[in-house]
């Protein structure tokens, strides 16, 4: 069942992205012939974080990428070397000041796998103290969500970030 | 509130993705100096199609990116000119063989937005007749879930596909 590679042209490659074009068959014989392939390196966490209000941390985030500012999850790139909990736990403080506990892997999945390979997991957590500021070169701003609030989010279809959207929706599941 | 780019470094072009390196000014004077952009000209749709039972159909699809061939939701990017309620019926078509009716567009974000400014559409519509095979080309087997079986796949986290995760959770959300 597994598609086999033929052939492969290096495009591109940096530690955030590698591109590369490669011939591909497919189980059944088929044949792509330049399948553009984005390879990540770095897996990447998003953290849904509860306070002892069952309240959800967000950071309000400028990306380049779409032009927008909008409410996400703290969320970010995997170091080498670490688990996805440890990353959350060191997101969580960057983006938001707050220490984190209980962290529990709840979903781990391929955002976008008909081009890439990049893995994205989601954590569950309890807020700690908040200890120092969040990084401002980043965040804006952060705030405290009430489970309604973040239902609201949704049915007005506030939430653009994949990563965030997808993670509310399993938190809301339970 | 709006990052700004200083200046474009175009490392690859095609109809499937460009890759620029941009220098970027945020907000708050924060300037990066390599921001890999992958810039998606066309966006993607993923449809839940209900039959009268109330079941929901999915396509297995091998995929190269990930080496599984796990149940999808029928997917794929949009042609120029296609509405995304155009282009999932299309796709329901060409990977399920059945005609679709009462299309309606349900949450459109960016899957990927801390890399890319790819759109993701989820379209919810009625399932017609089957008409015609599906494309074995790109899919190898179709089924019909029923809501029950859905839960199960996403409680053994067996739904990997991020399009199909996201727009299932909006479903069982209804």
């Amino acid at each position: 069942m597994k598609p086999e590679r033929l052939a492969r042209e290096v495009v591109y490659q940096s530690k955030w992205v590698n591109l590369f074009k490669d011939t591909v068959k497919f189980p059944n014989g088929f044949v792509i012939d330049k399948f553009h392939l984005l390879d990540f390196e770095r897996e990447a966490v998003a953290a849904v974080m509860e306070n002892a209000h069952g309240e959800v941390i967000f950071a309000r985030i400028p990306r380049y990428t779409t032009g927008l500012a909008e409410w996400e999850l703290p969320a970010g790139g995997m170091e080498v070397g670490e688990s996805p909990l440890e990353a959350a736990k060191r997101e969580l403080l960057e983006e938001t000041g707050y220490t984190s506990t209980d962290h529990t892997l709840i979903y781990t999945y391929y955002p976008m796998n008909g081009q890439a390979n990049q893995i994205f997991h989601i954590v569950f957590c309890k807020a700690g103290e908040q200890v120092q500021d969040f990084d401002s070169n980043e965040v804006v701003e952060v705030r405290w969500f009430t489970r309604a609030e973040v239902k609201q989010l949704l049915k007005e279809q506030k939430i653009l970030d994949g990563f965030s959207l997808t993670a509310l929706l399993l938190w809301l599941q339970n």
